[in-house]
C-alpha cells in the first residue's frame, strides 16, 4: 500500500539520518511540521513513522518539546572486549598510575578543581562534619575510635544496604580509609604469598597493583563491557589453576559499567563454593546505579565467603576516605590488620557522616547525583558519537565512565606523553590489565560537567590518537 | 663541730621522712619555723640542711611557699629492666590488644570522654578544619589527593621538623592514616616475609603486632626504662642474627618514656650501616617532650637508612588520623604503597591541619600541653609513691606513660579480667612483649587529667594486683 510504503521510506530515512549521524544522540529530529513539508506527506505518516522508532526505542517522545534520539539509536558499536586468557602471572604495572594519581586524573581528563558549584549534598556533608566537630567534647580526641569504626556510622550503613537485601550486623561490618584499603584488608586476609587472584579483565587498576604489591598472582578473566566477568572463561581458569580468591564488581564493574546478571551471580557463587574461592566483591558504584540499584553479590552469599567493600568515593566524596568491608568468614582477620595496619578512624568524621545518612541528606543526594550522572553520561556517548565511525563504546547503566575501543593500529599508552603536553590526562588501556592488554582502548569519565574545555579535550583526543 | 651536727642529723632526719613518705612527691615539707621549734634548732640551722637537700635535687624551694618533695628523692626506683634475649620467633599475641582498643583504653585506666572542657588548642584545630571545610569549592570533592599528600601540609612539616635539626624536602614526605600506618608502609617496603625485625623490649606493642601480621619475626632487644634500647645487647643480636630491620623510639620510647643520648644514637647508626639495617625511627612521643625537644635519629642519617615515623595522634589528637613518614632509600617504594593500600588522604583535613600549624595554634598548644603533661606525670609519679615499697616506675622525660614494675609474683595479665569487672583498664606488662615477659609490669599512662575517680582507681589496683 501507498500509504505503508510512505511511512516506511520515512522510517528508513530517519534512521539512516541518525546512523549518518545527521542528528546525534539526545538531539531533537526536525519537527513533525518540517518533515511533513519536506518529504510532502501527511502528519498521520510522519507520525506513525516516528512512533514505530519510539517503540523500537530509537527515539523518545517528549511532550511539547519533539522526538529525541534515543541511546540504542546511536551507531557506537559495543567494544568487542578481546581480553585473551593467559597463565597466571606476577604482575608487572609501570608508575603510570602514580603519575595519573598525583594529577588527581583518574576520573578526568582535565582536572579542574573549581569549576562550578558545590553541590548541595556536599554542603549539606560538609555542615553535618563541622556540626560533629563543634559536638566534640571534653577528652574525647584523645582516645582512638573503635577499630572496626563508630558504631552510628555503621548502623546507618546497615540501614542503608538492607535496602538492597543484605542487612549485615553492625559488627560484621568495619570502617575503612575507603574501598582501596578494604581490598586491601580483604586480600591480605584471604590470600598467602604466591596465592593466585582471579580479575576482571579489562578491571580495576587498583586491584592489580595491590595483587603486585601484595606478591600475590594474578590470572585474568575476560569480562564483557555490558555483563561483566565471563564466567566460562572463570570456570576454564578454576579448572586449570588452584585460585585463592576472586575480585569482582558485579555492579558496575570499572572500566566499562558493566552489569552482573542475578543469573550470572548465582552461578559465581556456585563456582566459589565448587572451588573453594575468597570471593572479593569491590561494590563501590553500586549507589550511582542510572537505574534500580542492584542487589550486592553479598545478598545472595550463604556461605560466608564474599567479602563485601565498598566506600563513598564514588557516590559522594572522594576526599571523604571513608569506606567499609563485611568480611565473611575472614571477618575476625580483617579486624585485627585494620587494628594493626591503621589503629583506628577518626571518629568525629564518622559520626559527621553517620548524621548526614540518618536525616535523609545521602538519599536525596544520590537522587540528585543520579539525574547530573544520567545527564553527563548521555553527553559524553553523543561526544563519542563524533569519533570515526570505528569507534566503539560501553554503554554503562552506572558507574563514573566508558570504555572506549579504537582501531587496532592506536597505541594510547605511547599517547600519553603527546596528550599530556596539550594539558590532557588520558587513562591508557594497559591500566586494566595485567598484561599490558588494551593498547588501543581508553577508559573516558562521565563524572564531571561537560564545560567546553573538556568537550573540546575530548574532541581533540581522536585526531590525536589516530595520528600517531 | 656541735653546729655541723645538727644541721646533718636534721638533713638525716628529713631525707628518712621523705624515704618513709611521710611527705610525698610534691608535698610540702614543715615551714622552717616548725622544724626549729620541734628539733630545737636555729633557723639557721634549718635553712642549712633544707638548702643542701635542695642542692642535691632532692627538694624545692618555691618562694613563699615553703620547700616541697622532687620528683629525685621518691623512692620509686626504676625498673630494673631485665629482658631475656630470646632468639627469633615468629610473634603470638593475643586478642588483649583488640579488647582495649575497643574500650578505648590504651592511654587511659577509666575512660571518660567527657571529662573536663575541650583544650583552646583543639578548639582552634576544629575551628580550622571547618574553615577547610567550608573553603572547599566547586569540583575538588571528586578529586583524590595526591598520593603523598597535601603540599601545603608537608610543607608545614619540613618547618616543623627543621627546628630540630632535620630539614626534609616536602617531596621527601608521605602523609599517611597516623604513625600504625606509617610503621606499617616502612616494614612492607623494606622487609619480606620471613625477615628478622629487632624491636625494644619493653616496647611498643603495635610493632609487633605488625611484624606478627607481616609474617616477618621479632626478635627483642633489652630496653632500658632511661636510656632507650641497650646497643650492647643489639650488638649481640646483630652479630648471631641476619636482622632486616630494628624499630626503635629514641625519643621517649614507650613504656617507660626512655630518652636515647646522642652518643647512643650516632652508635646505632654505625650498627645499622654495618650490619646493614633499616632504621624504623617511631618519633610519635618527640613533641610530648617535658624538656627540650630532641633531635629525631633521621637528623643523623648521611646514609639514608632511617624511616622517619610519626602522627600528631600523642601530640595534638588520636581522632584525626594523619601521620607521616620519610622513608630514605625506600620512600618510593613506600608512596608506592600508600597508593595501592590506600590512594589517598583527605585533602579538606589536610588543609585544616595546615592552616593550624602555620598560624602559630599548634606551637601555642605543644606549649600548653607540656605544662599539663608535667603536672599530670608529677601526679601520676606522686600517686605511685603510695604503692608499696618494692613498686618501681619509671621517670618519663616525655611520653605519655610511666612503666611500673611490680613484684616478681605479681600477674597483671591474670588480673586484668578482675579489673574489668571494677571498671578499671589495664595495660598489662606482656602487651609490651613479643615473647610473653613482663607479666608483673604495667603500662600507666599520664595522658589524662587526675580526677577523683582515677585516683580512686589507681589507688585501689595495687591492692587487686598484690592480693592474686
Amino acid at each position: 500500500m501507498a500509504a505503508d510504503f510512505r511511512y516506511q521510506k520515512l522510517e528508513a530515512w530517519l534512521l539512516q539520518g541518525i546512523r549518518d549521524r545527521r542528528w546525534r544522540l539526545g538531539e531533537r529530529l526536525p519537527s513533525i511540521r518540517a518533515l511533513c513539508r519536506e518529504h510532502a506527506v501527511s502528519k498521520a505518516t510522519v507520525q506513525h513513522a516516528l512512533q514505530r522508532l519510539e517503540a523500537q526505542g530509537l527515539l523518545e517522545a517528549r511532550p511539547k518539546a519533539g522526538y529525541f534520539v534515543c541511546l540504542q539509536a546511536t551507531t557506537v558499536q559495543q567494544p568487542l572486549g578481546r581480553a585473551r586468557l593467559a597463565a597466571p602471572a606476577p604482575v608487572t604495572v609501570s608508575d603510570l598510575l602514580l603519575d595519573i594519581m598525583r594529577r588527581s586524573a583518574a576520573f578526568d581528563l582535565l582536572p579542574d578543581f573549581d569549576a562550578g558549584d558545590l553541590p548541595s549534598g556536599i554542603v549539606a556533608l560538609n555542615r553535618s562534619i563541622a556540626r560533629s566537630l563543634r559536638r566534640q567534647k571534653g577528652d574525647a580526641f584523645q582516645y582512638y575510635d573503635d577499630p572496626a569504626g563508630d558504631p552510628g556510622l555503621r548502623e546507618q550503613l546497615t540501614l542503608h544496604l538492607s535496602r538492597r537485601g543484605y542487612r549485615p550486623e553492625p559488627e560484621r561490618l568495619c570502617i575503612t580509609s575507603g574501598c582501596q584499603h578494604a581490598l586491601f584488608l580483604a586480600l591480605m586476609a584471604s590470600c598467602q604469598r604466591g596465592d593466585v587472584v582471579a580479575v576482571e579483565s579489562p578491571g580495576f587498576y587498583g586491584a592489580m597493583q595491590l595483587i603486585e604489591q601484595l606478591d600475590l598472582q594474578v590470572v585474568e578473566v575476560p569480562s564483557s563491557s555490558a555483563s561483566g566477568m565471563d564466567l566460562d572463561a572463570l570456570e576454564a581458569v578454576l579448572q586449570r589453576w588452584k585460585v585463592r580468591a576472586c575480585i569482582v564488581s558485579p555492579a558496575f564493574a570499572t572500566p566499562a559499567g558493566a552489569l552482573m546478571s542475578d543469573v550470572a551471580k548465582k552461578r559465581l557463587l556456585a563456582l566459589a563454593e565448587q572451588h573453594d574461592l575468597a570471593v572479593i566483591e569491590d561494590d563501590i558504584y553500586a549507589d550511582t546505579a542510572l537505574g534500580p540499584v542492584p542487589d550486592p553479590l553479598k545478598a545472595l552469599d550463604m556461605d560466608e565467603r564474599v567479602i563485601l567493600c565498598s566506600s563513598f568515593s564514588k557516590c559522594l566524596s572522594r576526599d571523604l576516605r571513608l569506606g567499609w568491608v563485611s568480611g565473611g568468614r575472614w571477618h575476625a582477620r580483617i579486624l585485627h590488620l585494620k587494628l594493626v595496619t591503621q589503629l583506628a578512624s577518626s571518629r568525629y568524621l564518622q559520626q559527621g557522616v553517620a548524621e548526614f545518612i540518618a536525616d535523609g541528606s545521602f538519599a536525596a543526594h544520590l537522587r540528585r547525583q543520579r539525574n547530573r550522572l544520567r545527564e553527563q553520561r548521555d553527553q559524553l556517548l553523543a561526544l563519542l558519537h563524533a569519533w570515526p565511525g570505528s569507534t566503539r563504546a560501553s554503554t554503562p547503566q552506572g558507574g563514573l565512565a566508558a570504555w572506549v575501543e579504537l582501531p587496532e593500529t592506536v597505541d594510547t599508552l605511547a599517547a600519553y606523553p603527546e596528550a599530556l603536553k596539550q594539558g590532557i590526562v588520558m587513562t591508557p588501556g594497559p591500566l586494566f590489565s595485567a598484561s599490558g592488554q588494551f593498547r588501543n582502548c581508553l577508559r573516558i569519565s562521565f563524572a564531571h560537567p561537560w564545560h567546553e574545555a573538556r568537550v573540546q579535550a575530548l574532541n581533540r583526543l581522536p585526531g590525536m590518537l589516530l595520528q600517531q
